[in-house]
C-alpha cells in the first residue's frame, strides 16, 4: 500500500489509498498572471502569502509553489519564498519548477519532506531531477511523457511511468515516493480521455503500487460548464483510485465534490470532516450552537 | 454485454454499459404527498400529467409510475394512469407497485415493453412477479433482499441477486432483462456503504452480466448538504459500472452530474448532448445564435 509521506517542520500529510484525497493547491503560480509576475520579479511576496492563507483555509492539504517568471532569478526567488511560506503555514509544499537550479534552491532551504514537481521520462530530465530527489530524500511527481512527447495511448503512458519508477529505483527512490501524473487529455478532443485515465489509474495502483495525481481541469478544456465536468471528474478519479490532484481549492464546488468522494470512499471516518464543514447553523437562540471562529459555514454549492 | 431494452409505442431506451446513464424519474409517486394522494383517490390526474412533462423536459429517459394510495383501488388507478401517461409522452415507463394486481393491471394496458418495479428474492414475491414478467416479456428491477431482510454484507446481497437471476431464468427471463438494485445503505450509518456498492456493481456486471439501478439519494440520509454527496455519488456509481438510477430529474445539479459522467465515460459521442444542454447563449446580436424553442438554456449548477 503506497504511502507518500510529505512533511513540513511540524505536520505530516500522507498521500495514500486509505487516506482522504490530497488536494494540492495550484494557486501559487504566476503563469498567465501579469501582476503576480511583476510582483515576484520585484521581490514583493504579499500575493504569495495571500494565496497560502486562502488555499489552506479552503482545504488544501499541500501547496504547490511555482515562481517561474521570465527573466527573473527563479532560484533566488524560490530560496526566499519557501522559508516565507513555511513561516506562515505548516502545510507541506510541492516545489514546482522546470529549472533544476530552482528545484535545488527550494529543496536546500525546505524544512521537512516536500514533493518535487516534476520529472518526466525524458532522459535529460530524469538524469537531473532523480539524483536531487534521492539526495534530499523527498517525493516526486512523475509525468508520463518522454522524449517522444505525450502518447494518446494509455498503455504507452503506463510503460513510460513504469520506466520512471524503474529508473528512480536505481537511485534508491522507492515507488511509494513517486506520484504519477498519468496525463489527462481534453475529453472534447479525445472521447476516451476519461475511461483511459480510470483504467490507467487502476493499473498504476495495482501493478506499480504508486500514488497518482493530475491537473484535473484539463479534461474539460473547450467545453461549456467546465466546472460541472470537473466536479464529476474528481469523484470518478477518486473512485478509480487516484489519490491526489493539483486543483484550485478556492473552487467551493470542487472542494465539496472531493470531500463527498472522501465520505463515499470511506476515507472520512464517521463523516466527521464532512459534518464539520457542512452542518447547518443552528436556529437563532438554539442551544449547542457553535459560533465564531470554530463555526465556519459554507454555502451549499448546488 | 447486457442490453435492457425498454420501449413505448414509438421509442426505445436501452439501459446498457455503453449507453448514456438512464435516469428513471421518481416523481410520479404519492408517497408522503398528501394532496397528490387525495387527487389520485378522486381520479384527478392533473399532477401526474404535470410530473410527466416536467421530468421528461428535465432529462428523464424513463418514468417510474407509482400510484400507491392507501384505501384506493390501485389496480383501477394504474389502468387509467398508464394510458393517460402514454398519450402525452413517448418515454418508456417503469410500472411500480407492491401490489401484484396493480402491476398486472398496468402491464395489461401498457403499449410497448416496460420495466416492472420490482421483485425481491422473497419466495412469495418471486413466485408472483416473475411469471408476470415472463408473460408480458418485459424487464424487471430485482432488489437484493430476501425473506431474511436486507443484509449489510455486500457479498450476501450479491448471492441474493444471483438467486433472483437464476430463478428468473427458470421462467425464461434473460439476465439482460433484470436490472439489479444492490441496495445502498446510508453512509452516515455504514461507512463502507459507498465502497461496498462500487465493488458490488462491478461483480454484478462482470459475474452476472446484469444492469444495475438504485435509489441513490438514500446514501446521504441524515447528513448535511445531501445534494453534494448525491452529485458526487452518481458519477462514482457510473464510473463503477452502474447503468441507471431512480432519481429526481428536477434536481438540476444531479442531472448535470449524470450528464458529466456520460461525457467522462465516453457515452456522449462528441459531447453532443453536453454541448446541446450547456453551451452559452451567444452574445446579443451575434450570428448563428439559436433562439426560441430549440435553444433551451440551463443555469450552471455550480
Amino acid at each position: 500500500m503506497a504511502r507518500t509521506v510529505l512533511t513540513s517542520g511540524s505536520k505530516e500529510v500522507v498521500i495514500g489509498f486509505d487516506q482522504p484525497f490530497t488536494m494540492i493547491g495550484e494557486r501559487i503560480n504566476p503563469t498567465g498572471r501579469k501582476l503576480f509576475s511583476k510582483e515576484l520579479r520585484a521581490g514583493n511576496y504579499w500575493r504569495v502569502k495571500k494565496e497560502v492563507l486562502a488555499q489552506v483555509e479552503a482545504g488544501a492539504q499541500v501547496l504547490d509553489v511555482n515562481v517561474g517568471v521570465p527573466l527573473a532569478d527563479e532560484p533566488a526567488i524560490m530560496a526566499e519564498v519557501i522559508p516565507l511560506i513555511q513561516s506562515i503555514t505548516d502545510a507541506p509544499l510541492c516545489i514546482d519548477s522546470s529549472i533544476i537550479e530552482a528545484l535545488e534552491s527550494g529543496l536546500s532551504v525546505y524544512k521537512g519532506r516536500p514533493l518535487v514537481n516534476s520529472t518526466t521520462a525524458e532522459e535529460e530530465v530524469m538524469e537531473r531531477v532523480l539524483p536531487l530527489v534521492a539526495k534530499y530524500d523527498c517525493a516526486v511527481v512523475a509525468i508520463s511523457n518522454d522524449d517522444t512527447g505525450i502518447s494518446e495511448d494509455p498503455d504507452v503512458r503506463f510503460e513510460i511511468a513504469k520506466r520512471i519508477v524503474n529508473r528512480a529505483s536505481d537511485y534508491g527512490i522507492k515507488a511509494e515516493d513517486i506520484v504519477v501524473d498519468p496525463l489527462v487529455m481534453p475529453i472534447g478532443a479525445v472521447g476516451t480521455a476519461g475511461t483511459d485515465v480510470f483504467r490507467l489509474i487502476a493499473r498504476l495502483r495495482n501493478e506499480l503500487g504508486v500514488n497518482t495525481t493530475c491537473g484535473a481541469s484539463n479534461v474539460a478544456f473547450g467545453l461549456p460548464n467546465r466546472h460541472t465536468i470537473n466536479n464529476a471528474f474528481l469523484p470518478m478519479l477518486a473512485c478509480s483510485g487516484m489519490t491526489s490532484a493539483i486543483v484550485n481549492p478556492l473552487d467551493d464546488g470542487l472542494v465539496s465534490a472531493v470531500r463527498a468522494a472522501d465520505v463515499l470512499n470511506n476515507n472520512d471516518a464517521n463523516c466527521a470532516n464532512w459534518i464539520r464543514h457542512y452542518r447547518q447553523p443552528p436556529a437563532e437562540g438554539e442551544e449547542g450552537g457553535r459560533r465564531g471562529r470554530g463555526g465556519r459555514r459554507r454555502r451549499r454549492s448546488t
